[in-house]
Order: C-alpha cells, then sequence, then structure tokens
C-alpha cells in the first residue's frame, strides 16, 4: 500500500501569507495546491490577521493536510518588520493548531538546502528547484511566497521519515 | 440615564498574558475583573498560543466587552522577545477582533500618561495608581500583568469621549 502524506507549507507575512500544499506518496512529491493570501490592501493589522486566520482555516478544512512546516524566523535586520511578522506568524501556527496539524518548524538555511542544496540561495534559484522537484511545468508561474511556502514543505517532506515521524516542533 | 462602556484591557505575552476588565460609568471608573493567563509551563510557543486565544476568547463572551485597548510595542532592546512577544501580541489581537470588539491601541507612555500623570513611571506606581484610580483596597494584591492590562484599560477611558468615540486601531 502507498504511503501518503499532505504537507502544508506557510510562509507567513502581514501583506502577503504563501501557502503550498504537496503530497508525498512513498518517495514521490506532488504538488497539491498553492495561494498568497493578500492582505496588503487592508489597513490595520487586526483586519489582516483576520483574513490570514480565516483563509489558512478554510484551506486546511478542504485540503486536510497531517502536518504543516514554517519557517524560523530570526530578528532581521529591521526590527519592527520582524515584530509585525511574529503577528502574522503567530496567528498562523495558532490556525493550525486549532485545526490539530501537526507543525513543525524549519531553519530558513534547511529549507534552502532541502531544495536547493545548499543554505544560500537566491529566491530564483528556489522557485526553479521547486518546479523541478514538483515536477511543475517550468512555464508554470509561482508566486514567490508560494514557492517559499512549498520550499518549507519539501523540506519538511525530505526531512523526515516519513513513517515514524513525530513533531518536529520548537520555539523560535 | 447612565452611559456605561466595558473595556477589556490586555497586556500580551507569550508566558503572561494580563487582562483586565473595568466599566466607565459616566464619568467613574469601576473594576469588573482581572486574570493572568499563564502559559509560562508550556513549551511549544505554539500551545501557549493557543491557550491565550481560548482563553481571551471565553472572557470575552462572558463578560461582552464593547472596546478593547492593547499596547502598541516597539522592537525592543531584546529582538527575540520582541518577535516572540509579537506572535502573542497577534494572537490576542485576532481573538478581540474575531469577537467584534473595537480595538484601540496605545503607546506605553500614553498608558502611563493616562494613569500616572507622567510617561515614566515605575510597574510599582502603575500598579498602585490603578487601584486608586479603581478604588480597590489599597491591600488588594494586583499582579504586575494586570495591572498594565487595566492600566490599558483606564488608558482607554480617558482618551476617549465616551459618547462618541470610534474605532482608533493604528499599526504598531
Amino acid at each position: 500500500m502507498e504511503n501518503r502524506t499532505r504537507i502544508i507549507g506557510i510562509d507567513p507575512g502581514t501583506r502577503y501569507t504563501g501557502i503550498g500544499i504537496i503530497d508525498r506518496i512513498d518517495n514521490r512529491l506532488k504538488y497539491v495546491f498553492s495561494e498568497t493570501i493578500v492582505t496588503a490592501n487592508l489597513n490595520a493589522i487586526e483586519d489582516r490577521l483576520v483574513v490570514i486566520f480565516n483563509r489558512l482555516g478554510q484551506i486546511i478544512d478542504q485540503y486536510l493536510p497531517q502536518t504543516a512546516a514554517i519557517e524560523r524566523i530570526f530578528h532581521s535586520v529591521n526590527p519592527r518588520s520582524s515584530l509585525l511578522l511574529g503577528h502574522a506568524r503567530g496567528v498562523a501556527m495558532l490556525s493550525v493548531k486549532l485545526k490539530q496539524v501537526v507543525l513543525s518548524e524549519y531553519a530558513p538555511n534547511e529549507v534552502k538546502s532541502a531544495v536547493v542544496g545548499v543554505g544560500r540561495a537566491s529566491k530564483d534559484q528556489v522557485g526553479a528547484m521547486v518546479k523541478i522537484l514538483l515536477n511543475l511545468d517550468r512555464g508554470k508561474f509561482l508566486k514567490e511566497d508560494e514557492a517559499d511556502a512549498l520550499a518549507a514543505a519539501i523540506c519538511h517532506a525530505n526531512t523526515t521519515v516519513y513513517a515514524t515521524y513525530g513533531q518536529q516542533s520548537h520555539e523560535v
């Protein structure tokens, strides 16, 4: 019998939140769905958080992933941005946990290594490799945040041994 | 007829989230409820966020505040702490908005000025003044996070003209 795991990758942001869902069927990876939740048009951060929470919940209800992967974040060059990003990331994590989906966190260099083979990679390289790894048409346009979300999901698929993986959640 | 507004103040944190509810009845302020949501015992940040979200939602359902006040935060001396604080604060804001409670944000010095009269005040001064302003017994023990939450609620009560206030939400 085939071993199938559905993984949702999430790249949270206050303006754009990337979502990418893949299936791992035995050793193969299959693209299922991706979307960018756009909140850049809303002024108030709390209104953005409501949209992220509600839409992510809908997507989880529809696609029923068993596990979620999200990038760990670090205090960035812009403290105000990372503070705001924390708001969006907290809401995304909450949404996942409330739906009983197991959450795993990966460092940015783990995600890049998983798709490109090296810890430092450009956005374009990540996007191109995601398409190759998921057998997507080279001409398919993949938004940057969706590519990053799919990369997190691929990282999870490649990191865990499919039959035995457990929760790998850590504090940021 | 008396003019009554119920205000919930929230002082979010990843370990302790202070909640304080007051009523403004015409010009008088009345203590209604306070609590510290303790999450320090949980290891995973996402589990803490679930507890904050669920308990805050319960409190709002029980006390039905019309409006919520939360301190604006700034990138602090410790970027990692403020990043994590952003997670808790985002979840608190989400909880409030999902319950249709109007959210207002105040800068820390606005909150301190509202209760102590000056923008710089010690934690002890804030706690003591909160008790005086709410006619609480001087001997009553008020936890620090609850005092801060009540201070935010008092700030809102004193800042807004009760008959005409509207949403004063801003981005952090």
